[in-house]
């Protein structure tokens, strides 16, 4: 039985923060099928997204024909200014909470969480240029400015954009073990070394 | 005047072969339009095209309406297999690198380039999986194996999947400085901490 791992879509979702999660967890569970888990992306109506840099993503699923997941990643991007609002999407993200083991979110995903009530007294990061305004949707939240990315039991955020890649290597460590985790690493070659 | 830098898509494109570099340099040419450059993507046919692990990616031009590129990326992925014996997409990579002042390839696209004969006595790099078969499409290429990316002048090869970031902050380095690849770094907040 796949457990499933979901990628939320919107417009405005920054293309990285999706895609880097993307490339890390399908990699994992198409070369590892065995590990029993399944990624796939969805969007509120199921369709297309148009992201914050202009490239579309296509998503597999809607909220309504979605699986039950065991592992579910918010992303962010300019779009959570306005999903941080939206009234009917925290409604959603809090079921989402109710039934999710895992949560997740990479840059300023965190602030949906935090506008949901999501990270009430947690420790948590985000973009290293929303966290003043993380502090401010919630004023309990522990925030960790340094660390890549935090893990707090069925709850982990991480900082911007490509910190997703190395959030979602954690996941697969969690989920599958290091030699897994290691095996993905390899297989993305991500051995990276900033030319600046 | 706005000088183009096209990523290419196609069915079986590795995402972050594309996602990656797209994200570096859309942050750039977004946030900094007074450097004069711009990026989109392109398809055979202008279509969508579905990547390697089955998340769908948008195409803004065909070839039919491409603009003319001062920088063309090629990335990698299992479509790469299909086109490296393409003689029709040989025939317009061939005439690409006529016209076009920056061939850049992420992983596998090196093979397409040595397919088409680009590669001829010249260093370049490859993911690490396809490098064997690198040196058999062009024995005459001088393997860099060990390296992140390979700037020959007119052409820019790099490894696998993941370094297509590293290299496109070179390519913006390049381009516009060592100062703008530093913001455009702090931008995706690329401080690589790979957990395993």
């Amino acid at each position: 039985m796949t457990r499933h791992i979901g990628i939320f879509l919107f417009d405005g979702v920054e293309e990285l923060d999706a895609v880097g999660p993307w490339e890390v967890l399908s990699h994992w569970t198409k070369r590892f099928p065995e590990d029993g888990f399944g990624v796939s992306t969805v969007s509120k109506d199921g369709k297309h997204v148009l992201a914050s840099k202009g490239l579309t993503l296509g998503a597999h699923h809607s909220f309504a024909d979605a699986p039950h997941y065991d592992v579910f990643l918010h992303p962010g991007g300019p779009g959570t200014r306005i999903l941080m609002r939206d009234t009917g999407h925290l409604d959603w993200v809090q079921r989402q909470r109710v039934k999710t083991p895992l949560m997740t979110s990479v840059c300023s995903g965190a602030l949906v969480y935090a506008a949901a009530g999501l990270l009430e007294n947690r420790p948590a990061t985000t973009y290293w240029n929303d966290v003043a305004l993380l502090a401010e949707l919630d004023p309990t939240i522990s925030l960790r400015t340094q660390d890549r990315y935090v893990d707090d039991g069925d709850l982990i955020t991480s900082a911007g954009v490509s910190a997703g890649i190395d959030m979602t290597l954690h996941l697969v460590r969690r989920l599958a073990g290091p030699d897994r985790a290691r095996e993905v690493r390899r297989g993305i070659q991500y051995d990276p070394e900033p030319p600046v």
